[in-house]
């Protein structure tokens, strides 16, 4: 085991005190010179065509700047498919459909004058069960296509199919089968920083962005085409993050609002700051999305899986953004959670009037693995097997290549799922069951090692020194306070040799960072790690350099100050050769030394000494340090198969729980929630319990508590009183096990580790729920009045 | 003569739009969160003892948060020759003498806050004038000097003396001989923005100082140097510049104001501002300092200078700042401008109870150049030589080795004082002589490729393309308004093969950019543009790398296309040996083409498609372009006989003009001033008129009518109504002449402009009221009372 000073030390967070000091700048406290405030007129039906809309009340009001509609701005679709303008023109498809924007000099002003803008609807027939939409003679959510084309369905021409190995055949071989139907519903991303952007054009068109978004590059991409299409080409795009709170996913996409933001700072030619609410971050905001899932599984009477079979239908809302494409990754738990040789997974996705949907820690994986884990759970019943044990017969391992070409390299499975099973006594237990307790566990894997899921995975990242041997490092990911720059400070300073708090990191910016394909897919450290060790070992090898030109001339200096002291001094004889090359020298905790005598009395020297002397020497030779690395490793994209290594590695962990269900009430309560997880290294085990305790938190809010309550494509519930989001209320003692293979890839031997701990926890609970009360509840969340009604079912002898 | 596509072009400024439109953030225009307001109360006296300060009051004041004293803050000197604490404890030596500061949560409730503080003074004898503050038994200004040692006198412990050849033998050589007193004035820089700053600790007490200093990294040396004694030693320090209204020498040194904003923060934990007002900015902020000189010249009977003897004494005021060190810069337009082989210049700084000096455009240059071109106009008459053609005869030249020993290369002198006579019909109305009216000239050298003042005079600078094919340069540099983003975004689109438009320039960030030894020294364009052109090199390369690769894919994907459209298409046979080579391509206005093909059909393609494919191309390969350059030119510092070539080249100009003198009233009015510049290439010939006009009219407003009037120490004269700058009611026909000789290293040929203007106008002015009237001014500025009281002396018979 190397000896790190910083990689693997629980050192704190480096810019968290600004946010408790109240020096954060959020994009609430983010002003801008001659700002106007921004909001927007939501439509009030789910699908309506608009007769008339008359702004000019809004319009005549003192102090605002510009009242748009669609008619007042060019008529160019957005989106993943292109299915929807900015502001609507014609028809609204939802209750969140933009309809108009005001900007004004005072978020009051244009809160008042979106009540003076009268619109007309004339209601349409809606659509709301993704089931029901599919059907022949449901009414249509678009009529045509991007181009304009007229379409028969509700369905989307979107291509997630997987199919590996003989189905037919296996079913024949397979000794057990179950099938299940399991379906998860919405749930909002709940970030304590609601959403907002402060869109402002230069004089030139080019445009700055302040916006929270975790993909600052893949902003420019999307606003870029759309200024190619509204007269903008060639105009320079800056995305510039404001201190985040949180993000989750909800800032994957461009929203529309940004998108509105632009087109009023175009139109008013000033700032225009959009800041949501609460109630609009439940409203207009796209959640993650519900899926229906019929599974079934076979196994060999050993309890080897020999096929899985999966259909999913997505309710996809009215238009697409992330959510359409959350079967992309759907298919890695689908196809590599465990060993399973045949697989065939479809997921259809489906246009409603509900509120469409985008990315959630996770993408699509918590739902997949929630049917995955589920069925996994009935097989080994059938099987007559122990969950965990039938998990353990068909966990994943090093060396594995799984049917869809992902290339297990480090994989702690094994020991993440014999870790929850010691640390829930889960043998003791099974014995000596306890009437209305039960454990339940499931498990994970995800992308680890960056996520080819653009045609660059690269991270780019700049270095350099001052003459005190501070470094400054301008790096192209962002941070949703999930504290990266700090684990980036601490692969720096391991790297240079200095010190973490010697570390200073910019970070969320497009013109000072080089490019990078977004924080997201828990790529974070993975990627600007690996990129940072590459700069870091360029700018490592500059400041040899300077060593083994400057240490010998100080050495000089000081026997000259030494003589003028003391004449009498006799200069020692130095064997110079164990400093002639760069190689021979290290730099560790800010002190350059020979790697042969590392205490050597008279060339182990300060960093800062080398710098400042680097910069000083004088008379046109002076130097600095710098060196920038774009990273971008050798995996592969999805082909049309839906196959390639997209990860150069992959997390896998295990959640069990152990829980009691009140059978009166239905609550349902964990007394036990053991989060086992394959992290590669725990680069600083604080900041990852973090991402461990966040993330299982949420899952059990996914498991139990959390739903948007859409009906007839209405949000019921918009707002922290009505959604229940677990609180400091909710405490659940969360035992995490740190399992570290320690990756060959990962920088230091990390992997990625941000949205790992989220996937397996629900399933977890369905499971523990089950083995306590006999009764598996296949619809998320698990709320007492699912459990009640189940438990009265089984009681009346129904079938559950 | 190259083709440039944008150098020598007058593009429109870049950044300027953001100005006129209110966007751009002055240091008025900050805000930080929680910050608070820091006002400065100063001292009431000249010279006087604190015998006690009463702050109580103050304390209480509701929304004040911190009242400071030099008893309240480490008692830690500051300053150039360490001669100042930054609260003043014991004794005040000036009126600007900083004796308490407040922080409050308003600038009125601090300004509130000062007038409650009671301080009570005991005078102290004082001393006004630098020549009798050298005499024996004057009031010491400082008992002491920074070490505690008691000192005698005021005279200031300064190497400040250059002597070359033998003066003795020179002045027996001598045919004509002439000496000159002559003394100017203290001036004001009169930036249009007033001084201010804002600083912010962060919880770990690293520093950002928002300020508006032209020299961010030094600001960092001074204040890491304080850091280290109070107890902050290795803390970061950040230095970030607002847009910035003007500097002219104001914000070289780091000012007393900036270290009170960092007591302030340090001592309430919030952010400070410190705003000056224009009251302020008159008398608390250090101006062009006063100097007197006795200068004797002589020349041999053909006109050949001889020798040069000057000795200087310079009102150092109370402390110092680099006001005591503008004698380095004297020394060279004494040694250097026109041949002279024996040169003897001696300066002496001497302590007042006025205030003290630091920098103003030209440096020592504009002082030293009125006592030698007064000189110059005397020694001509003695000499029976037409100014003009003794000038020529002295002229530098290409080749020359000064006495100081700079290295003349490319040198316009010639050509500049031929163009002024040529402009101003010289010879013509010098024999048909008009009553009243008058010509005259004088000429400068100053350095104008970098100057060797710090060990370092380099300049980093950091180049990214994004795949738009828009350049991002992060620039070390800063900006006062002078345009040098402009002028970098031409140098940069030239040598990269892009259009102006398309880059984009962030300056002012000591966390952003690579080391620099300060925009000063007229230095920046060359420094830079250097540094520009050799990361543009690296960056073109990178990009023709790419190019080599991926303009082939690109002309098979086309034929495929053209083939697929029309199946009888025929591929052409095409030599790809044209673009085997990156060698072999070039790029121009955003395309890249073969060199010995530019209009190739097929292998012409546009950059942003090079580096759109060249970053997505796939799988493990991505590339981006990058690339930082550190300029240091070989160049040297003064040694202890203050020789040395310590600029690449130097600048060379001649300013005539014409005047008419009205005798009854004393006023001068310019009828034609012809500024003629060697300015090697003129990049941007609007931005340089710029220069010239802006430091023209700053040259006349020296000459004739600007005077900050310190009476017994106290400034008489703190507003725009007292202080006689230039204003638009007082137009002067400025005819600009821009001499190219093409300098060999300057970037496409181009010096330094910045100061040059200012240097030459005010004894040109001199030189021609002399020549209307026969009265020689020889004491800036040239009032009507001075004119009229030479005037009532020449006719009442005295010599003047």
């Amino acid at each position: 085991m190397p000896d790190y000073l910083f990689v693997g030390k629980s050192i704190p967070r480096t810019i968290e005190a600004d946010k408790v000091t109240g020096k954060a700048v959020y994009i609430n406290d983010l002003r801008r010179p001659g700002m106007l405030y921004g909001k927007i007129l939501y439509s009030t039906h789910a699908h309506a065509r608009i007769k008339r809309i008359d702004a000019s009340k809004a319009r005549r009001l003192q102090g605002v700047r510009a009242v748009l509609t669609g008619r007042d701005i060019p008529d160019v679709r957005v989106g993943f498919l292109k299915d929807q303008t900015v502001l609507k023109k014609d028809v609204v498809r939802q209750f969140r459909d933009e309809v108009a924007a005001v900007a004004a000099i005072t978020p009051e002003i244009a809160e008042e004058a979106l009540s003076l803008i009268e619109v007309e609807y004339e209601p349409l027939p809606a659509v709301f069960d993704p089931i029901e939409a599919m059907k022949e003679g449901a009414p249509l959510v678009h009529e045509t296509d991007a181009r304009g084309r007229p379409v028969k369905s509700n369905i989307l021409p979107l291509p997630w199919k997987f199919s590996v190995g003989d189905m037919e055949q296996a079913r024949k071989e397979a000794a057990f089968v179950t099938k299940d139907h399991v379906s998860t519903t919405w749930v909002n991303q709940c970030c304590m920083g609601t959403s907002g952007c402060v869109a402002e054009f230069d004089q030139s068109n080019n445009l700055t962005l302040y916006s929270p978004t975790n993909v600052i590059f893949g902003h420019i991409g999307r606003i870029s085409e759309y200024f190619s299409r509204i007269g903008l080409a060639g105009k320079k795009i800056r995305v510039v993050n404001p201190v985040v709170g949180g993000s989750f996913g909800t800032k994957l996409d461009t929203d529309i609002y940004e998108f509105i933001a632009i087109q009023l700072a175009l139109n008013t030619r000033k700032p225009v700051k959009i800041l949501f609410d609460r109630e609009e971050e439940f409203r207009a905001l796209p959640p993650r999305q519900p899926a229906v899932f019929t599974i079934e599984q076979g196994c060999d009477r050993e309890g080897r899986l020999v096929f899985r079979h999966c259909e999913a239908v997505l309710d996809n809302g009215a238009y697409t953004s992330w959510g359409a494409t959350t079967p992309s990754v759907m298919i890695m738990p689908m196809s590599s959670l465990y060993r399973v040789p045949n697989v065939y997974f479809k997921a259809t996705c489906v246009y409603t009037n509900n509120i469409y949907a985008q990315a959630m820690r996770g993408y699509g994986n918590p739902q997949a693995t929630f049917a995955v884990e589920t069925s996994m759970d009935s097989l080994a019943e059938a099987a007559g097997i122990d969950p965990a044990e039938f998990r353990l017969i068909n966990r994943n391992q090093p060396g594995d290549e799984t049917p869809m070409n992902l290339k297990i390299t480090s994989c702690g499975l094994e020991e993440c799922i014999r870790a929850v099973k010691e640390r829930l006594q889960w043998d003791e237990k099974k014995k000596a069951r306890q009437k209305t307790r039960g454990l339940g566990m499931a498990s994970l894997i995800h992308v680890a090692g960056g996520a080819r899921v653009t045609k660059s995975d690269g991270h780019g990242i700049m270095v350099k020194l001052d003459e005190f041997g501070h470094v400054d490092v301008i790096e192209s990911g962002t941070d949703q306070g999930q504290g990266s720059p700090t684990v980036i400070s601490q692969i720096v300073a391991e790297a240079l040799g200095v010190r973490p708090e010697d570390v200073f990191i910019t970070f969320g910016d497009t013109a000072l960072a080089l490019w990078d394909a977004g924080t997201h897919a828990s790529r974070h450290t993975f990627m600007a790690g690996n990129a940072a060790l590459i700069a870091c070992a360029k700018a490592k090898r500059q400041i040899l350099d300077m060593a083994v030109d400057i240490i010998p001339k100080i050495v000089k200096l000081n026997f000259k100050r030494m003589k003028r002291k003391d004449p009498g001094f006799a200069e020692p004889d130095l064997d110079y050769g164990l400093i002639a090359d760069p190689e021979d020298l290290d730099i560790r905790d800010r002190m350059i030394f020979p790697k042969k005598e590392p205490d050597h009395p008279y060339f182990r020297v300060p960093i800062s000494d080398i710098l400042r002397n680097g910069l000083h020497v004088g008379i046109g030779e002076s130097r600095v340090v710098a060196a920038e690395a774009f990273y971008d490793p050798p995996t592969e994209m999805l082909n049309r198969e839906m196959k390639g290594n997209l990860s150069m590695t992959y997390a896998f962990g295990t959640t069990g729980v152990e829980v009691e269900v009140d059978e009166e009430t239905g609550d349902v309560r964990i007394l036990n929630l053991v989060a086992a997880h394959d992290v590669g290294k725990a680069m600083n085990p604080t900041l990852l319990l973090g991402q461990i305790y966040g993330a299982g938190y949420t899952g059990v809010g996914y498991g139990l508590t959390e739903e948007i309550k859409v009906r007839n494509g209405r949000v019921m519930n918009p707002s922290f009183r009505d959604y229940q989001m677990l609180t400091a209320m909710d405490v659940v003692p969360i035992e995490p096990v740190i399992v570290e293979p320690d990756d060959k890839d990962g920088p230091y031997g990390a992997k990625g580790v941000g949205e790992p701990g989220l996937v397996p926890t629900a399933p977890a609970i369905a499971n523990a729920v089950y083995d306590a009360i006999g009764v598996r509840i296949r619809d998320l969340p698990i709320t007492p009045e699912k459990i009640l009604t189940a438990l009265k079912q089984k009681k009346g002898g129904m079938n559950v």
